[in-house]
């Protein structure tokens, strides 16, 4: 694996080839050609072919890929084989469905902690993580060596919430607000969810096809 | 506007132009130039230009842009200006905080009704809109003329979700699941939201920054 030579549109395709391959990989599936991996990933055979070179080029011509191998070798490209600490902000409903069906552990992350200002729900436990008052977050934080949080609040508490967490040395976020946390904290790693866009996004689609 | 010439990058863009430009509106900014839009869009301002162009050129040079009318633009080309009948499948956290929070109304949909197999829970509303049991599903889409279906169910129940509102005649998914609705439906329009490849995604940067 050389990964420098890598590109970016290759690195955004490889959740998708993990989650198909983790299938095949439930599903018992030893080998995998490329022609088959192309129809599910929606694409073609040269693509896949193109693509999977990157990772060392274990497919034989008229074998197909080793299906364990190739998914051992994409999650250590994405990292998943490391634990990122994290902690969860906001334990309403979008915030309540991440902790409680997340498969975390096999995406490398750890789920530690989750904050509310809610005082009626601390205490509570989601999957075995505790809900925490939002008053400790940093001292947590620092405690706990967490590096990553995901954020669940609304956009008007996100500024506030960010400066606390990057004070107990969290750099990455998983952001569900509109806050722009790059433009506060521009060596951040975010990864915005951005749900509206998305909507908009289908608007357009219907939009199109209607003509 | 010759939307022809509208390119896929650009039409990608422009719910983030549509998100800021009406934040500006709403602080009531009369104009706006490239450079401070490509400050906001964290691109160039001679990318801003070109982009915009394509809506009508109607930017002067040293003028920049007039808000209300940008926002109006951008609104008719996403096609936000039409309604489309839309219903929510699963009334869990996720289907909730969806139902609960998203402007539906700005974003070219009205929410018409919810669905769930919870017997307890059918009756109940979400802000005005009535939670009805998954059995009425395909009478409500082809008596409501409803187009569009918003997939808040695990991944399991989707496919048959999916074929009853086919079957009402909602051909358009704003899909939570994990199911591919057009390996099924090659025709559905389609905007998936897959929460686990963007988590993969934060842990490959993470990955990457840490080396």
């Amino acid at each position: 694996m050389n990964k420098e030579n890598i590109s970016k549109s290759v690195i955004k395709r490889l959740p998708r080839y993990y989650r198909f391959i983790s299938e095949l990989d439930e599903q018992g599936v030893d080998r995998v050609s490329s022609g088959q991996l192309a129809e599910i990933m929606r694409t073609t055979a040269s693509q896949v072919r193109q693509d999977l070179n990157h990772f060392g080029g274990f497919g034989h011509q008229g074998y197909g890929y080793p299906v364990p191998k190739l998914k051992e070798e994409i999650k250590n490209i994405l990292g998943l084989n490391k634990t990122h600490k994290a902690v969860l902000i906001g334990a309403g409903h979008i915030g309540t469905a991440i902790a409680a069906h997340m498969d975390f552990e096999n995406m490398g992350f750890s789920l530690e902690g989750i904050f509310d200002t809610n005082k009626r729900i601390i205490g509570d436990k989601i999957r075995k993580v505790e809900i925490y008052e939002i008053e400790v977050l940093r001292d947590f934080c620092k405690a706990k060596g967490i590096s990553a949080a995901f954020l669940c609040i609304p956009r008007e508490s996100a500024p506030g919430v960010v400066k606390v967490l990057n004070e107990g040395g969290v750099n990455s976020f998983w952001n569900f607000t509109h806050y722009d946390i790059n433009a506060d904290y521009p060596d951040a790693i975010v990864e915005n969810v951005h749900l509206s866009d998305m909507l908009m996004t289908l608007c357009y689609s219907m939009k199109e096809l209607e003509g």
